[in-house]
């Protein structure tokens, strides 16, 4: 069902995430398309499409028109996690902007564990002046990127253009310039003996939940310049066995950790990481696009989709991303 | 004078650095290639080149055979301070190794920056979880590069492909691949309104000296998405006038700072710099490069001078750098 002016409806279903902003988007990006906010969302059967971040379980079955879903992440395990969703495309965020934001953070995050950020911050605290003439360039690390998607294999290539060397790993076997790709479970031990740095960019799904456990944290095997590996995580923190990430660092099996994303968000105030001595941690900010940037595509895609084109970027529902 | 097998002797002169790591490299770079060391060179007539690091003043002017002097940085304020320099040709170090780590060094700092890992660090902190959406992407901020030699042109290459706008600032007017140049007195002002964040690597000259004073902080004038300038210096501490560097940190003409270099080096533990909130410090380790990629190509020159070719890499001593 489409309104009079042929636009069709869009419901925005948010949980944790103030609406306002993303409402005032899409008016700017489609100002002729009609919004719906949850909760009154919920009974409307005129609803065509939903844009949704951590959508309440149930809400979208409820909706007989539904033609497709909008995820407002490039992961889609939010979406996912409601067990009633009713079979229609999922569309993903796939945008130069958000995959840019991961880079930059990719890339700062593993140059500041190359470079030593958190041993200078420490001696400027205690007015110490060593410089340390034994510092090896980027040539002789080994960042090893796990997910070799659209966020993997561009921040693979800033990697290399910074001069690292760069592995990866992928469910199927990948072809990237300049990476060493390893694919699989056949794969995954090559691959975790391969890296000094290791860069998680995978998604969230049945098969990948807390593959981060001290057993593949174990497989890290390599001791290179900067000690026991270096773990950067700014895929999802159901990704991580976050007791066993603890005991890897206190058992010297990781010598530092960056975390963007915990099992549970906002991280509890009473975390262990917040004040471990070997954690940088950022508050799910590695990509937080600006929200045109994720609005204006999407309603772009609406506008084509009627006018006859396909969707695109969709989820494969199968594989779970 | 050379010795008896033909290869010319050479002096180690080093002012501050613990010489064995030094000689150590360069009889492994050329195991039949005689080394003396300072104090004992002082009057041997038979030296033919010098590997300096601070000379001390006077010292090479007694050599009466010298045909070369080394300098152990890609600059060579240090050397040309000694006015009793004699006239014979100055070789600077240009290595790929220490332009691949200055750039690993530029690329940190401006992401540190960019991507707010002061704030993110504080707020780790203090326990606060805040995402901040508005930030911007890489795009939006220009840097502005004090210095288009071997060490900016790489650095500018390098922060394109990370999405950042770049302009550049040299004596004579450059051309560089997606960098809008600005050169001298006259290209000064619109260069300095022209950046978010400044990145200084220009050599330390008469010209240059004290450069970064409050007139040149004040014509900064560009107040983008991380409210006022940030500087980074990996030049040299010459370039800085410290007093008016902490006044405008304090006015709030620059929002941050990052410092690898000052006027006098080890920085006294009483500086204001230490615990300044804007200030992130490093103890000149910019580009502390393997001591092997430095020595390794001098002995190579000196070989290939021996075997009639010219020297490369010249310093231009009325330009001073
Ligand atoms: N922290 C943040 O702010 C933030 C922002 C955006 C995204 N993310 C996260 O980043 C993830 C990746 O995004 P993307 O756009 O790059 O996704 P993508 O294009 O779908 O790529 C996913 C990659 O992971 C691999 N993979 C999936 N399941 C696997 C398995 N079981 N074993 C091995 N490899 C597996 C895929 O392998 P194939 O190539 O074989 O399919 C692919 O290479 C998202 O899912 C999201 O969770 C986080
Ligand atoms: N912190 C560290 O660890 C570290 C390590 C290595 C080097 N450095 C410093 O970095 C400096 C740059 O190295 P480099 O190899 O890139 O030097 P370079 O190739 O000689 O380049 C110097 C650049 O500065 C410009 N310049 C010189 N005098 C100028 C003036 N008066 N006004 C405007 N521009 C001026 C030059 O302009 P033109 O192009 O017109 O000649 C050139 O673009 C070195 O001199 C050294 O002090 C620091």
């Amino acid at each position: 069902m489409t309104d009079t002016n042929g636009k069709g409806r869009v419901l925005l279903a948010l949980t944790g995430w103030d609406p306002q902003v993303w409402v005032e988007e899409l008016q700017k990006a489609a100002p002729d398309r009609p919004v719906v906010l949850t909760p009154n969302g919920e009974t409307d059967p005129g609803i065509d499409y939903a844009i949704v971040w951590k959508q309440p379980a149930g809400l979208l079955s409820k909706l007989p028109n539904l033609k497709a879903i909008f995820s407002l992440g490039a992961g889609v395990d939010h979406v996912l996690a409601d067990t009633s969703l009713p079979d229609v495309p999922i569309v993903r965020v796939v945008s130069p902007n958000l995959t840019t934001r991961m880079s930059e953070y990719v890339v700062w995050q593993v140059l500041d564990h190359h470079r030593l950020g958190p041993r200078y911050r420490a001696q400027q605290v205690n007015r110490v002046w060593d410089e340390d003439r034994e510092q090896k360039a980027a040539g002789d690390i080994t960042v090893g990127i796990m997910g070799l998607g659209e966020l993997g294999t561009d921040a693979a290539a800033k990697l290399q253009v910074m001069g690292f060397q760069v592995t990866g790993w992928s469910r199927t076997q990948k072809q990237v310039e300049g990476v060493t790709c390893h694919a699989g479970a056949e794969g995954l031990d090559s691959f975790l003996a391969s890296a000094d740095i290791f860069v998680v960019l995978l998604p969230l799904t049945a098969e990948t939940n807390e593959i981060l456990d001290l057993d593949l944290l174990k497989r890290m095997s390599k001791r290179g310049p900067l000690g026991a590996p270096v773990l950067i995580n700014a895929g999802r923190g159901g990704l991580q066995n976050e007791a066993d990430l603890l005991a890897a660092l206190d058992e010297g099996l990781l010598s530092a950790v960056t975390l963007d994303v915990f099992q549970q968000e906002p991280l509890d105030p009473e975390s262990p990481f917040w004040s471990h001595p070997k954690v940088t941690l950022t508050p799910h900010a590695a990509a937080a696009s600006m929200p045109s940037s994720l609005i204006e595509p999407m309603a772009r895609q609406m506008d084509a989709f009627e006018g006859g084109e396909p969707l695109i970027n969709l989820v494969d529902r199968k594989a779970g991303y």
